[in-house]
């Protein structure tokens, strides 16, 4: 069992000096500085929060699915029923994610968190029903504050599993009908934007619809007052139970030392409620994309991150966190597989040539990834 | 042999009527219309290009070598020597290029176009030397007319006996120090763009070297006067033999309708000679991502294309591209493996539900990629 308070407690800051031996490897192969842009940034990044080489080998996406009561307001294009029936999909491998996994070389470790409709039996189905989905979030809370932490603990108990199995990346997926509307209300509490700036067409909802939504989430937060400073809060009074497992797994990479790939409107707005919770968490965190969603960007700005893709996906499930895998395996195999300068004999900028080694012992400077430790 | 005049004839724009087909295939998949952005608009792409399924199973980038005059100029951070090293490198394995094409799954084809210094033997490099290197182009034409025409033949048929070998992708990548100026040239000649706002620092140079390379695409375009409506005449002219076999890729592969990922700023000036040439052959090029190099976004606007990455990338060799043949096998996976809303039995948004079939044949509704015909 993974207790909140102590999960919170462990999360701290990595230390700041693995930078300047990270950027001086990367300046070390055979590439003129920084010619690999976003890649060398990113590598440092994995690298200063794993202290060693970065590795990107087994990569899971956890798609966390549940339902929300807010659908009652007609705030989406689709059914409440999409959900369940979209976690059949993932099931049986059809869905974008289960499509874009496959090639990244990821798993998908689907859960429900609480989906409201009857779900077929499959033994790969992770059971983590909190509810019939959550309570419609313009008449009152989602959850009780007890359910919130309960979600909470749920995700991080999976993610610290799937670490412990040997995940090296984590990447946040999601699905549910009527979460882009809680998301929206948890990135208008937290960020402090006006609901119209941070509430999108979802799923692809016309005038009338977003207009109708905009109000619900403005009501939402007026019945449910949520406390900004206060990531349980918000998430129990406007959030989601998949959202609350993804601010889960995000806690547990951080708490592990282990990437925390964001996908996108939902995962940013998990990532604004963990790093409520735990500030230091921010730096397990990566924007894989901006979603075309409105709000996304004003997300990622308040978390400070920067996102490596910008393709208008406006999707979730983990699909753009799935393209980002490619980046960040790529990152790791150039820290890890390319030649130096010198084992390669290959002239530096000033215009040193160095002479090929025979043995070319130096090729790989860096150590290999050390086994993953409790924090 | 090929011959370019027949090959710049067998360019023809493919079919517009693939368009519509192609978006009713994407919307019938199980996610909202749209909402993979840039990847569906990548997969219809690649369609209509195709006149099938798109298949990014075999790709193939070809890193062209060759060394430039113009470095007599003192227009680069690094020796003339290091285009010989690094084209060791590449045969190594040890390079960026390398590293993220295997991770790719694609294969690398390095040629000797014209490299200055002697390169060992290697069974896997591949011969097509036009010289030791081009000419000093601030002082006359980088090269004559016949060796500009047997620059882009030899880089056409190094295309074709690919893509009759199965090539479903083509990449540019190139090595040469010095070719960042002689692509400002062509950059400057083909956009009309006054030479500082498409002359850049290259793999790095300092503020004085950039000033001193500005002055010297000026002079090359003074002393050469090379004639923008002929994109043989400014190859010739002010470009190099690397450049050229590219420009004979992005040929051939728009005469066989198979796609052409160009990387950076190198490989965007060959497009703009490519579609001076063949204005159809536009249809085959996709930009990988936007290059740090100055210029390279000027010659993508000119172009038409709009890039899917933007990492800050400035290395070359087919790096970017390398990275792009991950968007370009997700768009081809979800237009071929997801499931759609009948097949899956998922709700439209219409909230019309469709029981599953059982068989789902209709599960790939298009046709299997047809086998690559000559044009």
């Amino acid at each position: 069992m993974i207790d909140l308070r102590e999960l919170l407690a462990s999360i701290a800051a990595p230390a700041p000096d693995g930078e300047s031996a990270a950027r001086r490897h990367l300046d070390s192969l055979t590439k003129p500085p920084g010619s690999l842009g976003r890649l060398e940034e990113l590598a440092v990044r994995l690298a200063i929060l794993s202290g060693g080489a970065p590795s990107v080998v087994r990569p899971v996406i956890f798609t966390f699915a549940a339902d929300h009561g807010v659908v009652a307001e007609g705030v989406s294009a689709y059914p409440q029923v999409v959900t369940a029936q979209m976690v059949e999909n993932f099931m049986r491998g059809g869905a974008a994610v289960n499509v874009l996994a496959q090639q990244a070389g990821a798993r998908v470790v689907v859960a429900d968190f609480g989906v409201a409709s009857p779900l077929g039996r499959s033994p790969d189905l992770v059971a983590c029903p909190l509810g019939p989905g959550t309570a419609n979030i313009a008449a009152g809370p989602a959850m009780s504050r007890a359910l919130a932490i309960r979600a909470i603990e749920a995700g991080a108990r999976l993610a610290a599993e799937a670490i412990d199995a040997g995940a090296d990346l984590l990447a946040t997926g999601e699905m549910g009908i009527g979460n882009t509307t809680a998301a929206s209300a948890i990135t208008a509490v937290i960020t402090g934007a006006p609901a119209e700036q941070v509430t999108g067409r979802g799923t692809g909802v016309d005038d009338a619809t977003l207009a109708r939504k905009i109000a619900v989430v403005r009501r939402a937060l007026e019945v449910n007052r949520p406390d900004p400073r206060d990531g349980v809060d918000v998430l129990a009074k406007v959030g989601g139970f998949e959202i609350g497992g993804l601010v889960g797994v995000i806690l547990a990479g951080a708490a592990r030392r282990v990437p925390v790939a964001l996908d996108g409107f939902i995962a940013g707005a998990a990532a604004l409620l963990a790093v409520t919770l735990a500030p230091a968490s921010r730096h397990a965190l990566f924007a894989s994309h901006r979603s075309a969603e409105r709000g996304h960007a004003r997300a990622l700005e308040h978390l400070g991150l920067a996102p490596y893709l910008d393709l208008g996906l406006r999707l979730g499930e983990g699909t753009g966190a799935a393209l980002f895998v490619h980046l960040a395996r790529a990152a790791a195999l150039v820290w890890s597989e390319m030649a130096t300068f010198k084992s390669a004999g290959v002239s530096s900028s000033e215009g040193a040539s160095t002479a090929p080694s025979e043995a070319s012992p130096e090729k790989r400077i860096a150590p290999a990834k050390p086994a993953l430790e409790q924090p």
